[in-house]
Formats: structure tokens, sequence, C-alpha cells
């Protein structure tokens, strides 16, 4: 089994779209894109050790490629359309393929994008997924644009993927599937877009990502007690302060973190309550810098600084 | 200095464009198409020691990377417009980085190319590039069309890149710098698009990418004394046969490969030289399969099976 027979075995499992001109087999893909839209790019690697383990099955792997580059997507209220795999594989495993090809091509279905090329290489395991969509001029949603007085808030719940790292072979199956299995926000994003002043994906962990979020200087106070919580969670990590740590440092649960103007959260909140999933306030923007943590007696409460940085300096 | 440190030193270099609504910075891309363009993208993938090694410098491994994306938008006559930078390094090297962007945005800058997002991992070295371009949809160049009768032609020369690697440290700046800076053949392509029937970049091997030219079992006979040769690589190797032999299975040359109705070779040809590249006839589409190398006296000559597999299953 050569590169080319691999090609060969991923292009099978790929439906022709009237979106893609020409797809896998040719040096290039030619695609059909929207008329009026926006182009919209990302990408984003796995790497054995930092983002998965041996103990990942290649259907978790191909699943979390994809998801997180969704979410990328998600955080600009962007329609997914197109996605392009560059695999570098230690060696030529069908088995793999296709079972990483089965967690890939689930999500890459129920968001309705295309696999239209790629390439694969020898080398360590490295895998890189490149996503295209499409997004109305005035219809996307930018990190900038937090102003102070915006209420913060978060889609679904945060800590789950944190606490299953942490609790390791411990971490029961609903935590280690927001770990393994996370969902990108797409819907709920396409929801939010038009009520928030500034959106990122909770990626890096939620201090890290609020801190992107914060531009010219503006801080946030974040209410704890107000992070949203899975039972799974709560019943994982009794300690309410463990579990705010790990709600604030730990990144890889794939919510949304929004911005929006006070008199708009009611209308933002039941606008994502309709996609599917809560919306829920936990905190503001404030003109000072910082971030400052309150607990329920408006007490600040202090966390060593979390957020994932790939070369471990912060 | 972390994985944010290094995202804002390639953000530092990189200069606004009127097609970039948003560039690096945000989770995605925001980018406004040409209208009544159809959009190209491709992505290919460096590693260590299958596509540079150790005796490389980081520009030469900037340069090459994105070179031999540019050289599959050559193959469809796109336009290259923006590109997207996966970079997993082992340590975060700003040194290295420095250079690496040196060679990458020498390139980028010479193509009019926008670097518009990306992301960086630690882990073992793997460099990943998206290429996204767009073409007039009555203006692309396919792989498949080649028919029966149509005159092979090359542009520029084989099998430099080659001999670079075949001698290793005996090979002269002339060779070595058209192994590590390879030139894409964006030019020529634009002005070869209209009068060809099927393109490809010679990236794998004169003999293997001729094979993924052909389709419906058609083949090729090859005139082996008309295959195009520098003077440097005449110097280097005087034996005809063994000349032959990195000119037929050596890569690397990103030399565009095209199937040529008779009658319209020779307008081709002009146009390929007003670009600056000469386009030279080396063979003609057969409809009996197999590809006939012919030598001067019109006899077949065997070689051994050359071009590039990752997995070295061919």
């Amino acid at each position: 089994m050569g590169e080319f027979d691999l090609i060969a075995r991923i292009a099978r499992r790929v439906r022709p779209s009237s979106s893609v001109v020409l797809g896998i087999g040719d040096d290039a893909a030619v695609l059909q894109p929207s008329t009026g839209q926006l182009l919209v790019a990302t990408t984003d690697s796995l790497v054995l050790g930092r983002h998965f383990t041996h103990a990942w099955s290649p259907a978790e792997i191909g699943h979390l490629a994809l998801a997180v580059n969704l979410s990328d997507l998600a955080a600009m209220a962007a329609t997914p359309r197109w996605v392009l795999l560059s695999l570098t594989l230690p060696q030529a495993d069908e088995v793999w393929l296709d079972g990483f090809l089965d967690g890939f091509l689930a999500v890459a279905e129920r968001f309705d994008l295309c696999l239209v090329g790629g390439n694969i290489s020898a080398g360590p395991l490295n895998i890189g997924v490149q996503l295209l969509g499409e997004v109305r001029p005035d219809a996307f949603a930018r990190r900038s644009g937090a102003r102070p007085g915006d209420v913060l808030a978060v889609t679904g719940s945060l800590g789950d993927a944190a606490a299953a790292l942490s609790l390791g072979d411990q971490a029961g199956p609903a935590l280690l599937g927001r770990l393994r299995r996370p969902e990108p926000r797409i819907k709920a994003s396409q929801a939010l877009a038009e009520h928030v002043n500034g959106m990122i994906d909770v990626s890096d962990g939620l201090l890290a990502d609020l801190a992107h979020l914060l531009k010219h200087g503006h801080g946030a106070e974040l209410n704890l007690p107000a992070l949203p919580t899975s039972p799974a969670l709560r019943l994982a990590v009794s300690d309410g302060r463990a579990r705010w740590a790990l709600q604030l440092g730990g990144g890889n649960d794939y919510e949304l973190l929004a911005a929006i103007a006070p008199d708009e959260f009611a209308v933002a909140a039941a606008a994502s309550a309709e996609s599917g999933l809560a919306l829920t306030a936990i905190g503001r923007v404030r003109s000072q810098s910082g971030i400052r943590c309150l607990d329920a007696e408006g007490q600040i409460v202090e966390f060593e600084h979390g957020g994932w940085d790939h070369f471990g300096s912060s």
C-alpha cells in the first residue's frame, strides 16, 4: 500500500457535490464560491502527545481534527463548505486510515462539508486540516469589538474536557466524550452572530481566550458561581474551587465566549436556546485592565494563570 | 518566547491587503474573493528527511514550502491569492523562524500573495502550507484531457534537481539551486492554459507524473534526446543514459508537463517563450497503454520505474 493507494482509498469515500468543480485527484481543488459571500479560511494541526495520545482511537483523532477547525469557523459565525486534509503518517496503515476517516467523515457529513483535497507524506504523525467556509459580509463575528459594560456569556458548559484530562483513567464517559468528541458550536454561532460585539471559541482556556477577546486595555469581571457546569463535572469534582480552576484554565471545551451589549443579551440567549444550546452570562467587560474573578460573596479569588501555550511559556 | 510571541513575530512582517478583511490574529481569516472567479485550493506539507535535510538553511526550507504549493496552482493555471502556514516546531526558535520567513515571504511577495493565517504547534518539524488561488471558469487546466496524438511538452529543463540529489556534496550551485530554490511556473502556466488539453507539474518525476496525465488507458512515446537539458546537467553528468534516468525518474524540478493538440503546439510554444520559458516537445500521447522511451535511433530504452511515492512502494 503506497501513497496513491491511500489517496484512492480516501477518494472512494467522498461524495460529489455541485460546489466542487474538481475534487481529489488533480493538482488542486477547484471550487465554486457562492455569490456575495466572503471566504473564511482556517487551519489547525494535531500532534501526537500534544492534542491526543496513544489511548485515542483513530476515529476519535479524526473527529477531533475536524472539530477543532470547525470551532474556529464557529467563532466567526461562518458556514463550513470545503476541507483539505494533510496527513503525515509514520507508515501507510490502511486500518488506521479507515478508522480516522470514520471519525473525520462523520463530522464532515453532519456539517455538509466536502473533502476536496490534501496530501499524504511519510514522517512523524501530524494531522493538518484546512477548512474553508463562507459568510455574508455583514454577518461575521470578530474577536475584537467587546466594549466596557458588555455581558460576557458562554454557550453550553465549561470544564468537562479539562476534568477529563486531569482525571485521566478516572474520567467517566460524559467527561471523556467532551474531550475526545467535542461538538463545534456552528449552529449556535450563527444564531448569535448578529447579537455579539466580539466572539471567540474557548480552546486555550477561558481566561486565556477571554484575554484574546479583550483589546484596548479593557479588563473583565467574572462571576465564578455563574460558570455553567455540567452534572458530570459537578459529580466528578466536588470541590468548588478545584472546579473553577478547571473551568478557567482548561481549554478544549470548544464553547463560544461572546461579549454582548446588555440590552441584547436576552435576545441573544433566546436565539442560542432556539439553536439548542444554553447561553449563560458569566461576567462583564470593564474599562480597567485585568481579569477579576469573584465568588458568591463578591470576594476576589486568585488562580494561577491557566491557558494553553504550545511552547509552555505562559 | 511562546506560541503567541512567534505569531506576533510573523504578523509584524505581513503587509495589509485590500482583499484581506481579517488577517492574522482572529480565529480564521476573512477574505474578499473576486467576482466571477473559481476558488482553487491546495495543500502540501514538508517533512525533515523527506523533503529537506539538516543541510538546508531555514530560508531554503521557507522558499521550498511555498514554491511546491505554488507549483500545484501553476498546474491549474490559477492565480495565487492567499496563503496559510501551519508550523509544527520542535522548539520556539525565533532565529530559525526569521530565516524561514525570509525565504517564505520573499516568494510570497514575488507572487503578490498574502499570508493571512495559520497555526503553530510543538512537535517534530512539519511545515504545512495551504494555498488559495483564483481562476476564471473557462481558463483552468486539468490533468485529464490528454488525447492520442497530442504533443507532450515540458517547460524549462529536466533533471537538475535529481542530479543535485544524486551528486550530494559534489553538486554545483546551479543544480543545487534547482533543488533548493525551485521556481514555480505560474507565469508560463497562465500563458499555456488556453492551449493545453491536460497539464501537471513535474514533482514526482517525469514518468510518474506523465502516468497521472494519461487516462482512459492511453500511453505515450518519449523521444529521449529531446528532453530539455541544462548546460549544468550536461556538464555534471556526461553519460547520456544516466542523464536520461535522472530526467525521467527524478522529481523536484517543478516544470510543467502538458498535452497539446499538434496544431496548437507552435502557438503554445510562442506563448510560453513570451512568458520567459522555453516549451519543448518531448513526445506524443498514444492510444496504446504504456510509456515507450526511444533513443536517437528510435530504439526502445528500458529504465527501472522511477517516481516518488512517500511510502516507497513504487
